[in-house]
């Protein structure tokens, strides 16, 4: 049985080209990039690295040394938070984020509020979108940095990364917008819109895994958080992983604008097909699908688990998530649907379905198929009947 | 022009098999090892994940559960120090290493000494081996952490790991080893050897790079230093590298103890060479060579930059490195050589040849004859002349 994966905001198959580029250098090239001035070997996989580096500076804007490669997106949120807050500690003591980032954003805010930062977490709207008036009233003069995902992991909502960008600048703040999950489909341009620093990462765009990046704009206040050594301009250290880094890059030359138009329409196509084939069935995150990103869909079904429709869409072969609370290893809701003001029961029954330029045309109606049986089949054994409760 | 690689205490050749294992993975098998609940594509990744771990604990007499893997040696030891002493903040206040530690334990010590840990750097003999009655003394109430290299990565110098070991163990102190320079042709016993913390690196012994592991003994107070999630028993956050873990354990299932001893007798060939052949070189390290690294050879050359052997032996197609300031980004000779109580002319001189299992018996005497013109040429040049001064 052939697989349709429907998880690429986990993780998405990495591009061909990609894969040999990365493949084929791992093998041929293993000095190490700081030995540039000792050997041509190391020569080599310098040229390698600083190519590598360009390619991903001039796809969002930047300058080369602005760019700093680290071992992935959880990493570079970690420099992002935790590396300004050692900057400004003694000057300034409050950040702004908000109630749905990635937990690796998240968690740093946590960690360096019980170290006594301030930390306020914005909240969201039902549809996921961040209220800009409560952003502006939250910025004062003890505030260094504002924390925002270019669009959520979970529902797929975009931010109006601009609009937040210019409201940084004015008030004279740093903005750091995590784009691990949307570039480069949600095009990134550092100048426009107004940001500092950028978080990217490989494998959610057919990149490897164990590398990422942080976009630092120049004179931004920063202090490294991996110690040992002089790399990445002496923000990071450790050996620089280049093959993986050249992976990267070559997946970002890959990427074509005409793939996540294709991706949007399977993606329409595929909500389009479940709404018109399912009952009680409702669309989490905003319904303008425009501002969704392009392979993001997120449902919620009445009187079922969505443990139990991943379970049985696995059983014929389609790989999808949940945001239930069975599926979390602190056994609790999906904190993202909670602060888009959900009920448990909603939550509980969330399906995320996430495609990327793999997915194709003929794997849409195998997957509204199964999902009709699966929901018909579980709704018949519900305990909760239709006209006693409904989710939403 | 076929080079000779003699840098590979920087970095190995893959293994062919793990390079293999890696590559093949990784095209086909790309769902994040977290997803392992909700769809086969999960389950595959996490099994492979938990073999690779099994791999890892068993070669080092560990528990499975006591492997974290992390994106490098550099990551690991920045979890062993900072990791400890955010368990231990308010309780106990000091840590011992020494001073010839790799960058990433050295800089991981020094910035914790400025928020305020007391930190003893312990001192080496002229060989590199660090004093047992001394690190005995320095052991206080307030220790909790004690940080040795299980062999240098410039000099060789292979410490009594076991002793170290006895003596934490005697006074309740944890051990952490950095073993990412010496594993596996050092051998690890974590019980025999009472370590509570060590430190692997797969680029080290012909694995792929972007990936490391501590071991950490079950009941360790330790804290992440990386959030994001509850990946590796939630002390490192991020999506699991697994393509090169799997990598990773491959290489560790390749080694064969017969590699340790032709690379030892490669290494023993071309000192006994160079020494016969050249005049005025000198040993740095040990001179007992069953005593350091298998692959280890560190010499410096009376009245010789080291910079000008490292460039005229590339120009031989030969790749090797120096501890002269001019090759360091801080424009300081080797900390290391500056700590076994070298003179700034002999630290300027060295040159480090490290040789690896894909190192063959034909690139001896290659080696030996470069060197030996490349000697005799720049002490031509060299104004300062054999009567006036000996760098040792």
């Amino acid at each position: 049985m052939k697989t349709i994966y429907m998880d690429n905001a986990a993780s998405t198959k990495m591009d061909e080209k990609a894969a040999d580029v990365m493949t084929d250098f791992m093998r041929k090239n293993y000095a190490v990039a700081s030995s540039q001035f000792s050997h041509r070997p190391g020569i080599i996989v310098k040229d390698a690295l600083e190519d590598a580096r360009h390619t991903l500076a001039a796809a969002i804007g930047a300058n080369d040394d602005e760019i700093i490669f680290t071992s992935g997106g959880t990493e570079a949120n970690n420099l992002a938070l935790s590396g300004t807050a050692k900057a400004f500690k003694g000057k300034k003591n409050h950040i702004i984020t908000t109630k749905i980032e990635h937990r690796s954003v998240k968690e740093s805010a946590e960690e360096l509020a019980e170290g006594g930062l301030q930390v306020t977490f914005l909240d969201v709207d039902n549809e996921g979108f961040v209220d800009l008036k409560q952003l502006e009233n939250a910025i004062n003069d003890d505030t260094f940095l504002v924390s925002i995902q270019t669009a959520n992991h979970e529902m797929g909502t975009i931010q109006n990364v601009q609009r937040i960008g210019r409201i940084c600048k004015a008030k004279h703040v740093l903005f750091h917008t995590d784009a691990a999950i949307s570039f480069p489909s949600v095009k990134i341009d550092v100048n426009k819109q107004n940001i500092d620093l950028a978080t990217f990462s490989a494998h959610k765009m057919h990149g490897p895994k164990g590398v990422g990046a942080l976009y630092i704009r120049h004179k931004t206040p920063i202090k490294k958080i991996i110690y040992g050594g002089f790399n990445e301009f002496n923000l990071r250290g450790g050996t620089e992983n280049v093959p993986a880094i050249i992976g990267f890059a070559e997946a970002v030359r890959q990427f074509k604008e005409s793939d996540t138009k294709k991706v949007s329409e399977l993606r329409d196509l595929l909500w389009k097909m479940l709404d018109e084939n399912i009952e009680d069935i409702h669309l989490n995150g905003t319904k303008d699908l425009s501002k969704r990103l392009a392979g993001n869909l997120n449902c919620s079904f009445d009187r079922i688990e969505g443990e139990s429709i991943v379970l049985h869409m696995d059983m014929r072969g389609i790989a999808v998530i949940t945001g239930s609370a069975c599926f979390s290893r602190n056994l609790e809701p999906s904190y993202v649907m909670m602060a888009l003001g959900f009920t448990h029961e909603r939550a509980h029954s969330s399906t995320r379905f996430t495609l990327s330029k793999y997915n194709t045309i003929d794997e849409i109606e195998p997957v509204v198929d199964a999902l009709k049986q699966i929901t018909v089949q579980l709704r018949q054994l519900s305990p909760v009947k239709k006209e006693n409760r409904n989710i939403s």
